[in-house]
């Protein structure tokens, strides 16, 4: 059994979805992984982690749109408001979402579907440096 | 170490549940599963998975419902079109939920409570074949 | 390759999230565990699993109060009654969160954000025993 981390830093600016299944396939690459499983966590509560369509870009515009609207950025609505307008409707949109996904790797491959990529979500307005840990398990 | 993988598809007709609990179940019974854990993952954007009650079928019932008033096919809502009024709304619903569950297996049995089962919640409104991989980790 | 089960109960009387971190960190460290997996899933669906922010306890109040409005507790709203006022929109709320997170082990310490915490969030109004199996796989 064989067991590797790292430490994937994405820069954000802004709410959006950033795409990082790339990283994570040259990662498995490199690594001359086989079969094994990846525990990919985000070690923040304000932005998180979904498998989404790569196909068409409005994907992602409706996504935002859709979570905007869901949990407004509204501070009559919450008590938690010393971190800004965009912090608890981060906190919330997070808890919606995903703070950890696990991936399957086969036959040296990422086990996703043609139009799935993975991305970080954000949910907070200002520019942040997120930090996403991969962690494989396999032989 | 032992790691297996297995393809399960399931056709899909209409947004319903579609449990595939005894699928799993009757794998780890083939396999010889003792200890391990099984990554489930749908390789679609557009239906998830979800662990729910499999007791009182009206829960099924209220959960479609409830995602379907949460999310309306509602065209004016949304940027992305071309693939149908309920393919957005599917995309926020997994987005919502799940695309991705891991299992544990202990002494040859699904670790899951009394009640719980294991579903496909298709979000499409038109049939559909839908692939689900398992990928077995463990002893 | 080690496994190891472990059974933690947890009692609940009402809508709040408690907080279960260091049981796990206590179960870590009596274990020696160094580097690997832990599955965490919750055997019930009307509580859910989140990693929430654990500084500030308005945050939680803000989720409770979030998840009540969105999924209110109105029978006229559902089909499945049988259970009391607060079942049906308790299993909405475990489809909306979710009820299993794997979390890694690296260097002996849990893989968590500086302000992250891992909870049971409850969403029956009346006491609760709950059952959270962890499951350890690694070195």
């Amino acid at each position: 059994m064989r067991q590797e981390f790292f430490n994937l830093e994405l820069n954000t600016n802004g709410q959006r979805l950033y795409e990082f299944t790339t990283q994570i396939s040259k990662w498995v690459k490199d690594k001359e992984f086989n079969n094994g499983m990846i525990n990919i966590s985000i070690q923040h509560t304000s932005a998180s982690l979904i498998i989404q369509e790569n196909a068409d870009p409005y994907v992602q515009i409706d996504l935002i749109n859709f979570f905007n609207k869901l949990v407004p950025m509204d501070n009559s609505l919450y008590t938690h408001l010393t971190e800004g307008i965009d912090d608890m409707p981060a906190h919330i949109k997070s808890t919606l979402t995903n703070n950890q996904i696990s991936l399957s790797v086969k036959n040296a491959g990422l086990l996703l579907g043609t139009w799935q990529g993975l991305y970080l979500f954000e949910h907070r307005i200002k520019k942040q440096n997120r930090l996403i840990v991969l962690h494989y398990l396999g032989d």
